[in-house]
């Protein structure tokens, strides 16, 4: 693979979805697009091409509901649209039927050992279950990139634009206290919207959870922070995260200082948005192009990390 | 009154706990410290001479299911307060009995119109229900200054980390989508904690709900953002904010360049944190002291945005 030209990059969470399919059924997994240039990203997705099985997952499947058969569909799907364009997707995470931990953990096995996924894709809850649970560990134990977009829905849509964000901080809170991203340590896990609620908050979590145990009487949280084995806020400062932040200036230069540029990748969440997408694509592109960062920076952002997480050749 | 000398300012929050009281329980409005310098307000809140009244209603009642009788006890407790310490304590805000509308707007107009009060505190929920529903209306047509603190608890205490935070943001989109911001152009809200999640989402709010309705269809969203009258984010920031972020620099930044000079307070959160609080307000002072911004910027954010929004003399 020849090195791409600037300005290039992968996209870290491209959904998979043609276009008459209804929004917020995004669970067939989703791609890494590049390497590409702007130009490359701009063009539209090839969605008509989308295969059958990953419309399937797009129109029908939650994953938190889905059959092993149905996933492994999904993940098909996904793989040959990869290599029908390797010209603009790098790879794919898939997905897993969560609500058969054991079967999702031998899929995870054979979707990113044997075979060819560069990650999964977890949702922060599974039918109300916090990924914390000890059947998930197994899960969890397999090399893999979750990310954390959640769905479903309250008045005015609220639900979709806060709620996912709250509840993709609170799993990572859960990962760190129930002591899975300890016993891990080099689980990789790259979260959505550039860490959420965390990087804004970061010194009312440090200090908030300073006392964690001294607003609880029903359990002991005593030895939590001492497990940990370090901070509280490097073991935040432990996971990734993708720019998609629907091109937001003030939020990326905000998440940016508080995860550093080596475990900070681009992506857009395109084709949502204007444009089908293209218009996150410019925008996020133009944020980052405007950051007074190291250029060296911006390319680890761009395409050096990514390149790293999922493995890319 | 004279001019305070610098460092100085007002702490538009400023709890009213006397030490032996459970955390959580600030429920009976808050104190408006200052005018002080920075060594004034490090000095301990005279926490035995806090009236039975507040020590009562820290310790047992949830403004939720309070009685009119009691916030008014609770009223009396701040104001005596302030009578007693006009040197430490500028103003007050008050509680009222929300479970009882119609004696709440009583109460609200006893204490705002007729009594000495400079605000009221508002939590986001009563007992489940949002603040937009037609019982609270009257209240918020009072003038006031209500603020969205929250409390309740969960596993690893995250509600009270990260749930408050995003219940604020929730009950800020209610506020603005149900339209009772836009029927009371002239209602002034503090929000706690910098806006909360609004500064680091902004651009994903405005795009995200730009598509107000296409998520949902049991309810016509349709006209809603046309009554607005302005852009989305133009209401989000006609929301004053405070800068109790713990002493968070990077999330100040942030929620700073978003609301703008003019729209955001000085507060600590005293006496919670490290140090009675102590450490809470040296390190958000250092914050502002050390932001890349005019002095008079500095100013309005440390006093004069306080003396205006709670009327002080």
């Amino acid at each position: 693979m020849t090195e791409p030209q600037r300005p290039h990059g992968y996209s870290a969470h491209q959904h998979a979805r043609p276009a008459p399919v209804d929004r917020g059924r995004e669970n067939a997994g989703h791609l890494v697009a590049g390497p590409a240039t702007l130009d490359d990203l701009l063009q539209p997705v090839v969605v008509d091409e989308v295969s059958d099985a990953v419309c399937e997952h797009e129109r029908e499947i939650r994953v938190e509901q889905a059959r092993p058969w149905q996933t492994r569909e999904g993940e098909r799907g996904l793989a040959e649209l990869c290599a029908k364009h390797p010209d603009r997707f790098a790879g794919y995470v898939g997905a897993l039927p969560m609500n058969a931990p054991e079967a999702a953990a031998k899929e995870a096995e054979r979707i990113l050992i044997h075979g060819n996924a560069n990650g999964l894709q977890l949702h922060t809850n599974v039918d109300g279950a916090c990924l914390d649970e000890p059947r998930f560990f197994p899960i969890l134990r397999t090399p893999n990139v979750p990310d954390f977009p959640a769905e479903t829905k309250s008045k005015y849509e609220i639900w979709a634009i806060l709620g996912w964000p709250y509840e993709t901080s609170c799993t990572m809170a859960r990962l760190i206290f129930s002591g899975v991203t300890t016993r891990l340590p080099d689980l990789k896990i790259l979260i959505h919207h550039l860490g959420a609620m965390i990087p804004f908050f970061d010194a009312r979590l440090d200090t908030g959870w300073a006392t964690l145990g001294s607003r609880t009487s029903d359990e002991d949280y005593g030895g939590v922070l001492k497990m940990l084995g370090k901070p509280l806020m490097d073991c935040f400062r432990d996971f990734y995260a993708d720019t998609a932040l629907c091109g937001g200036r003030i939020g990326t230069v905000c998440g940016l200082e508080f995860f550093g540029a080596d475990h900070v990748l681009f992506a857009s969440d395109a084709p949502f948005g204007a444009q089908g997408g293209a218009s996150y694509i410019r925008e996020t592109m133009k944020v980052i192009a405007g950051l007074e960062i190291a250029q060296a920076d911006k390319e680890k952002i761009c395409y050096r990390n990514a390149q790293a997480l999922f493995k890319l050749s």
